[in-house]
């Protein structure tokens, strides 16, 4: 007889980079500012998603604080039966506003966000994913049972041979990352829409990353590309710009109350927490009214990724603060990790299955809160660690390929 | 061509429901102590999963705050990479130690532990799960890719013929809820240990509504029927018994951690936020000091649940808090759920797709928060609303099946 448990753990694709004496996953840290306690060691936390800063902004800890005294620590059920609150209709408004669309649906997660796609995708279906979607999405598409075509990330080429071959008849989602969490890419929504309109798609888009971060307004993907209605869906994260967790479903009001009351991810867990609500709210008011930290965390990024491309680094096509420094084999890029550390910054080592095996790369991130100093203090970092091991020429190279930056557009003087 | 969205909209179950003027769904509420507020009106809350009534105790509240000042509101990414601090590892050492197992991986929602469970269900597997599983082990044992065999809830001879069929070279999981959730009964966990042994199966068992209840120590319903080593692995959520937000996998050392870097409702989901990690840990003070908690309740439900009877209401096989009372009609169940809420009580009524069409009930739980008024005050409402409708004979039949609960074992005199 076969153990269930015991034939899995000579799978365990981890273990011989942790034995190997790094620590790099799982590592106790706290969080503040920019920088991060390791260990009892001050270092630079440069592997944050907390991109505007606000998780330990006091607004929003103040708020936070004040539902908990009022509403308590947990809502001990789902949102039908026992959870809901003022404050989450109240949420759930707010950010229907903010994203222009008809209704939202908030839910516990933004991973079970993207799980509640799969109520969407029946058998008469057909869904088009971009194959550097994140997990969750898979996971989404992966529960529903809709025919699942892949393409080739960001291959428009690929999606249009893809939407022409597939089935008339079937209902059709093309679904993808606003702005892809691992190389800080984003999407081509101008293309995905025009193509969406051509084969009477629908498009869901994924703002985790790029909701409060990206546009004018802050609005994600969409506002940037000027497509502000380009998503027919729009899911979204609040552990990223919004200092908390939860996630959201924004689109038309049917939609939005068919899922209430039809996906399983939505129905059937435990209620967003009074005080992560209360979080949310008041990180939307400060992404609504404070530009300036979009600004800010777009400045910083073009000096470390400037900085990082003139060293002699190959960093993709990133256009935000997620900047992947390529690397290759995964145990070299376990020792550029392990150099960052001594070093004393904090990044975030991509190995297989997260990336393709033999492509790891050194994941560093921006957040509004870090300083000049901490930014030039990555770069010496990386200049050193990369010239020890053979990584970038000795000294800077004479050019390189500009940085190209998802920043908001100007606003017209005097406005 | 077919639009993915236009076409659900008729499939959308409940709008006739909710349409006729009965809004038991997604109701805006606060709950504090065994009531709530409903637009304005103050109710019994009979409908909440805060069996201990932890959600609002002032220590609870307390550590979340301070946590909540000291590390944010946010850890703003997945545990593997930026989002643990020390505060979750004590909290998984706390819970190990507890549950008497090697190790323990927290997940930022419940339901997320049970979708961890797919990753150990591969294609060797065989996975065996009670009809009546909650929707989240549902979607884990859809997201794995093991062979799949559904047995009739709590039905031994069923699961046995199961087991007896599979093709004896896989691995095996048999995959049930501790306590269930919408009819309050519990699995026939002795049962299905002798069959794991016999069969070579492994036994996982969702705690979410037993842990913190169930058991004179509170560690659920293995330590209910003495048999602290029955499953294999334990999941469990914080938002019952624990006034929190969160989810946990106990077990071998080697299985925690090869979830902790292949489950990805685990590695790709932002990490509990540290009020609730605190939230929990202090709750589990709770759990572990103060057993007259678990006494309380059962006090309650036994006033509630024996009244019920009495009147003539038909109640099931509950042995919990979690007291179901059988309707049938839908809309009948409609009315009563509407009647009991003009009567000033806050209770569930369950629907198709959560129950099978045409059994709908009427779900009432009772919180330790709650006092003997509160529950004299629900058996009013259940009265005059069941003699009104039909429901109940007009005077109390002269006897009724007595009321079984899993209470805690008596402790010795003087211990």
């Amino acid at each position: 007889m076969t153990d269930i448990f015991r034939k899995h753990t000579p799978r365990f694709a981890h273990r011989a980079l942790v034995d190997s004496g790094s620590r790099p996953f799982y590592r106790a840290l706290s969080d503040r500012g920019g920088e991060a306690l390791i260990d009892g060691r001050r270092v630079i936390m440069a592997a944050s998603n907390d991109y505007l800063g606000l998780s330990t902004d006091q607004r929003v800890i103040a708020a936070a604080t004040t539902a908990l005294k009022r509403f308590g620590s947990s809502c001990s059920g789902s949102p039908s039966v026992n959870g809901t609150l003022l404050l989450h209709q109240e949420l759930e408004r707010r950010l229907a506003a903010f994203l222009g669309r008809e209704a939202v649906v908030v839910t516990t997660t933004g991973f079970q966000a993207n799980l509640a796609i799969a109520a969407l995708l029946g058998m008469n279906d057909a869904v088009f994913t971009d194959m550097s979607n994140h997990a969750s999405l898979v996971d989404g598409v992966r529960l529903g049972f809709a025919v699942h075509h892949k393409y080739r990330h960001s291959d428009m080429a690929h999606l249009e041979s893809r939407l022409s071959r597939a089935d008339p008849a079937l209902g059709k989602l093309i679904l993808t990352d606003g702005m892809f969490s691992v190389e800080g890419d984003l999407c081509r929504l101008p293309e995905i829409v025009a193509l969406a309109r051509r084969h009477g798609a629908r498009v869901a888009v994924d703002g985790a990353h790029d909701i409060g971060l990206l546009g004018t307004k802050g609005r994600g993907v969409g506002e940037y590309f000027g497509l502000d209605d380009g998503a027919d869906l729009i899911t979204g994260t609040f552990s990223k710009c919004f200092g908390s967790v939860g996630g959201l479903l924004a689109g038309p009001q049917d939609v939005i109350d068919y899922l209430r009351y039809n996906a399983r991810s939505v129905l059937f867990s435990a209620s967003m927490p009074a005080p992560a609500v209360a979080a949310a709210l008041a990180a939307l008011d400060i992404v609504e009214s404070e530009p300036e930290r979009r600004d800010r965390v777009f400045d910083l990024t073009e000096r470390l990724h400037t900085g990082l491309r003139a060293q002699g680094y190959r960093t993709g096509s990133s256009m935000t603060p997620v900047i992947p420094v390529h690397i290759g084999d995964e145990e070299l890029g376990m020792r550029v990790w392990q150099g960052l550390f001594d070093a004393g910054v904090f990044t975030n080592v991509m190995t297989a299955p997260v990336v393709p095996r033999g492509r790891a790369l050194i994941r560093v991130m921006v957040q509004a809160t870090h300083t000049e100093a901490h930014v030039d203090a990555v770069l010496d970092a990386f200049a050193s660690v990369g010239r020890r091991l053979g990584l970038i020429p000795p000294t800077a190279p004479g050019d390189f390929p500009p940085v190209v930056l998802a920043r908001r557009k100007p606003t017209p003087s005097g406005s």
